[in-house]
């Protein structure tokens, strides 16, 4: 698709870039990819696209964002399309898991790269964080609805799940040197979550 | 005491050595002390501390070493007079809190540091993540004994708790330069800590 002609709205302009780079970051991680190539994908010059991102760090915040939308999107409407409440919070964990492998293959940082660049990100961070919060709240409550979950403060106790959620995800990359995750490590991982789901679960039901 | 002094048992003298080093570890943490500082409050000559310890690494784990015999000494015996399961757990993660934090005041390093140590303390650590396990499932098999918990997997189960409560230590260190927690950081770990092991405790009843 050729971005320079006329016609193109600037929004799915920014859409087009976005998934090119996406699809580059996918492959290749951030790192190793320049604003040189993605132009080149897009047949853009690379003032062009610097018109639309001034560096490569937006662009790639632009890319979790929308990684981050899709997964809030997905997840959202699998509630509306499942009642169990504990099959709802082990399909979260799975899916979460899932795009936590996305992130991190998109990434592909050394671990100081990421410190880096996790200022600039504090605000995607917590409003991610808020959103993962409110689903949680969500399945917490049709729980409490269907008479199977017992909990007095949901919003203390999804802060709870979501912590002890990340806390297993970092323990994980606590040891490396790169931000980068193994197929069987990640089958552990996932094992670990779900154990850790269930027995979450079961508390949930203790009246 | 004067060290050099003929009739000191060996295995004294290197106590005598490690309790000072745990003093000035304690005030000024382990990268701002000297060996020639901690042969100094010794009165010892250089030379004769390295004939006991080689370098100053080998020297701090012999402490943490030292501190980790005697948090489990402390905690073993606690098990031996406390009757509850549930108490018992939570005497457990505070003291286990407790223990990190000192750890932590000992170190003081900054992250980099730490990770540049960590090889040579794989054994120790392993060591002490098994003495933890062994102490959890007594805990478990305690509250089975009284009737009081169910638990098809002891040793699964525990290894999940110590992973769920090591994930919330690490999280809170995760964003740090330095190996260093405040008060209030500390009380809100403790908070969420002690939460979390309610909520275990409500799953470890359900049958």
């Amino acid at each position: 698709m050729n971005l320079t002609k006329p016609g193109i709205e600037k929004s799915r302009k920014l859409e087009i870039i976005i998934e090119a780079s996406q699809k580059r970051f996918g492959i290749y991680g951030v790192e190793k990819t320049s604003m040189r190539e993605i132009a080149d994908d897009l047949k853009l010059s690379k003032a062009s696209l610097y018109y639309y991102f001034p560096d490569k760090e937006s662009l790639y915040r632009a890319v979790v964002e929308k990684e981050q939308d899709e997964f809030i999107a997905n997840i959202s409407d699998r509630i509306n399309n499942i009642n169990e409440p504990e099959q709802l919070l082990l399909e979260y964990v799975n899916a979460r898991l899932s795009y936590f492998r996305t992130l991190l293959n998109l990434s592909r940082l050394r671990v100081e790269t990421f410190s880096g660049l996790k200022p600039g990100f504090t605000d995607a961070i917590n409003t991610f964080r808020e959103k993962e919060k409110g689903i949680i709240k969500m399945i917490f409550d049709k729980g409490i609805r269907s008479g199977k979950f017992f909990i007095d403060d949901t919003d203390q106790m999804a802060s709870l799940f979501l912590d002890l959620l990340k806390g297993l995800r970092i323990m994980l990359l606590n040891q490396k040197q790169t931000l980068i995750i193994e197929e069987e490590e990640y089958e552990l991982l996932l094992e670990k979550v779900t154990s850790f789901t269930n027995v979450f679960i079961k508390a949930l039901k203790y009246k």
